[in-house]
């Protein structure tokens, strides 16, 4: 494999090219109008201009991604996540013009990609589903002979449902006629189609998932958990490795019920079986991801793997070069997106142009980034920024040097979500591990960010204070020329 | 503890600070006349302003040193390297003042400051030492008895030298007597004093240094080894860790010396003990550095550990948080020093502003500096712009992310060392390990650099003919444009 293009933008197009370089590899780009300057057409080899900037006239169009293989001679498509990369139309268009797509089999993603074939899948392997009806039903005591079955809390959900309408939580047997009746009716004047699904409720969900590595000659191993769950409208936020609450036992259970889910569909490449965590530690399958994850850097730090060189030596046909019992974790990672999007204003997207943009430095720092100083964020995709990760021989201190990477990093000209990372590495339920998917929804409001902010503004003012009192003396209060907090960030731009 | 005074400036200021802040204690800063804009300045809690820009007016000056304790309210100073660090009388002053070095006791940095009382306190532990006279010698007769006893090629050096003035080796027996008079009569000239050692010739040496860490409750432990032979004028530019070259069986054995050599004084804190290896793998002692070095992060990568913390906690009277057994290698690290030097043209130092200052990030990478773009390198201080260290699960890793990190470092206005770095990088000595401390002077000249830079102009120049043959098409060739190599990046700014 001499040359491989990357159909993707931003960082994780850059990620994929820095570990391709490592290995002597050619990268070629694609770039639409939007990302004519972008840091991942300058970092590649050669770059192909695929179109507007809608992802849909460039990153989207299959067709032109092979014909900027046919003009490079790239033998092989990397397609990151997002975009084209788990769509089996796609691979099996790569496969039909001869090119390696580095991912797994068109077959394996058509079965993943559809939930009820997934689902079918993975019960060949006895893998632990949410209890709850596997087809739909009207019947109200059928249905509540399945409830008692299963448990309560129980969820009713619309068959044909979708955006919470003809959902209902039922909490104990009595009420359930009344709610399962409501949610029939409700279903029925929203979709036409009264009946539902019965399921357990997990109230207090964990959101685990295992990275998993495949290569061609049917070895299967897992890299551990991604600890997911703190999530803000189901987009996860935050993540590490590995999680506070698994005990060793429950760890390899997972694990070895990931690696029989890539079983069941030969699954070839490194992908993510995602499962849900109930209070009792419970765990149950919920999809597997047929790509390489946004939080995958976790992973690399309590590994030491690079999962794209990996992922490209499965392509070129290598067998895993580890086996399962020789994988261990080492210390702790902790990451957090870092959005383009304002916090305090319900995190709408900010645009503009990165004014300042220094990235924090030192011992256990990582960022994976696509931008520079100077460089704007487009309006047409995902308003990520970086990705930034620590690493610490324990949890206490990946959160730690989080916190002092969030302080040192200078951001101006456009608002993120650095703030809230920050509020999020303080929070008590975060430190102390005990939190669930309700996390975001049950601790932030905007006011959170405000409390701080003004503390800060009451720091500075005495210290400026003092300053203007002593002025003979040559201490400065370093706060106030200070760009390690963001409060002083802002105040410097405006 | 509550707040630190770090007696330092530049990349290693601001890499105390970094984990005093991780772990909640408070810093304080202080500065030259020539570092008012400093990084370390504005990431202090405080700083004090200590006096001109030359060093003995300010950062060499203990009273200033222990006032800005006093006017802070700072308990401990930590010395960084260089400067005040291994000085025993400033250590004094410290005690004195009622105020905690973090560092070892002015009693071990007195005794390892002296080659003669450091070599004493070696021996009672039986340290291997080069094999040669202990005291100075002038009959020759009985120099020659000792040469035979010691064995060829030997060095005769004289007692009172400096500079190699009176420095002889010698091959064989037969040569020695000639020799030897030379020697003498050149040491007579050169310094009054005809006097001369005789020891073991190490005609391929390597550097390799033993990490340690003491208590102050006698637990003291070795962090494995640390390969620094590829020097430059015996100044450390690349180094290494683990070494290609020890046996699981020697570094046992090293460390073993290296923990009793730090016994031998009572050593607390963070120290190195030098040694030198010769080509048949037997090592002997050197010295012993009492202060944390340079290239201490290649040995916080491969460990996980953090020196600047264990050094902390360590004045803070605790215990060592673990025992030998438990330490253990875990992958490869690489250090690059970045000067602002031209390594063109015989290293001179380079002075005036960073135009671009972009740092090289993504997987494995880690940069300790003490610079943003905009600012100026000092001509007071040592040019040292950056440490660029790479981590990869092996050394063939490690070396790849190098050359790839090396390649992304964005540097204009200054011209650095970093091209040289991807000359060591790259040569076929470095690589497969089979390298000594005469590495640069045997292998490299400015034509190395000439030759990259002119196959770099070539390609440019073909790719160049291409776009403008073929504009219509929309194949970039990204290296015209791209950032990523130092050739394009110093045309970009001229």
């Amino acid at each position: 494999m001499q040359k491989i293009l990357v159909a993707n933008r931003g960082e994780i197009a850059l990620r994929v090219m820095r570990s391709a370089r490592e290995m002597g590899i050619k990268t070629v780009a694609v770039y639409s109008a939007a990302d004519r300057n972008a840091l991942h057409v300058r970092y590649a080899d050669e770059a192909v201009f695929i179109g507007e900037a809608p992802a849909n006239q460039s990153y989207l169009v299959g067709e032109k991604i092979i014909d900027a293989c046919r003009k490079t001679g790239a033998e092989a498509i990397h397609p990151g996540y997002g975009f084209l990369s788990e769509n089996p139309a796609f691979a099996k268009m790569v496969r039909e013009a001869g090119l390696t797509l580095i991912g797994p089999s068109p077959e394996a993603m058509e079965i993943m990609g559809n939930k009820l074939a997934a689902k079918a899948a993975a019960l060949k392997y006895n893998i632990p589903m949410v209890p709850g009806t596997e087809e739909a039903i009207t019947d109200v005591a059928e249905a509540k002979n399945r409830a008692i079955e299963v448990g309560f809390p129980i969820l009713i959900k619309a068959a044909a449902g979708g955006g919470g309408k003809g959902m209902r939580i039922v909490e104990q047997a009595e009420d359930f006629e009344e709610q399962m009746q409501l949610a029939v009716s409700e279903a029925t004047s929203a979709f036409g189609d009264g009946s539902v699904f019965i399921e357990r409720y997990v109230s207090s969900p964990r959101h685990i998932e295992i990275q998993i590595l495949g290569d061609t000659h049917g070895n299967i191993v897992h890299l551990f958990e991604r600890e997911c769950s703190v999530q803000r409208r189901h987009q996860k936020v935050v993540e590490e490795a590995p999680s506070s609450v698994l005990t060793p036992q429950i760890r390899a259970k997972m694990g070895r019920c990931a690696v029989d889910v890539a079983r069941s569909v030969n699954y070839t490449g490194a992908g993510t079986v995602e499962f849900i965590l109930d209070e009792n530690l419970n765990f149950y399958f919920l999809e597997m991801n047929t790509r390489l994850q946004v939080e995958h850097p976790v992973t690399e730090l309590i590994t030491g793997l690079d999962l794209v060189k990996e992922q490209i030596k499965i392509a070129r046909g290598e067998v895993l070069s580890f086996k399962q019992e020789e994988l261990e974790i080492n210390g702790h990672a902790v990451e957090l997106r870092v959005y383009a999007e304002d916090p305090a204003n319900n995190f709408l997207p900010d645009i503009g142009t990165l004014q300042t943009y220094i990235t924090p430095q030192g011992p256990g720092v990582r960022v994976d980034d696509g931008f520079e100083q100077g460089m704007e964020i487009p309006i047409y995709y995902d308003p990520m920024i970086a990705k930034l990760i620590t690493y610490g021989s324990n949890r206490e201190e990946a959160i730690e040097r989080m916190i002092r990477a969030i302080d040192e990093y200078q951001i101006t000209g456009i608002t993120t979500t650095l703030a809230f990372g920050k509020f999020v590495m303080q929070h008590q339920a975060f430190t102390s591990g005990n939190f669930d998917t309700h996390f975001v929804k049950k601790y932030f409001s905007p006011e959170s960010l405000n409390e701080e902010h003004e503390d800060e503004a009451k720091v500075a003012a005495i210290l400026m204070e003092k300053l203007l009192s002593e002025r003979r003396q040559v201490v400065l209060p370093a706060s106030v020329t200070s760009a390690n907090n963001s409060w002083v960030k802002n105040r410097r731009t405006y």
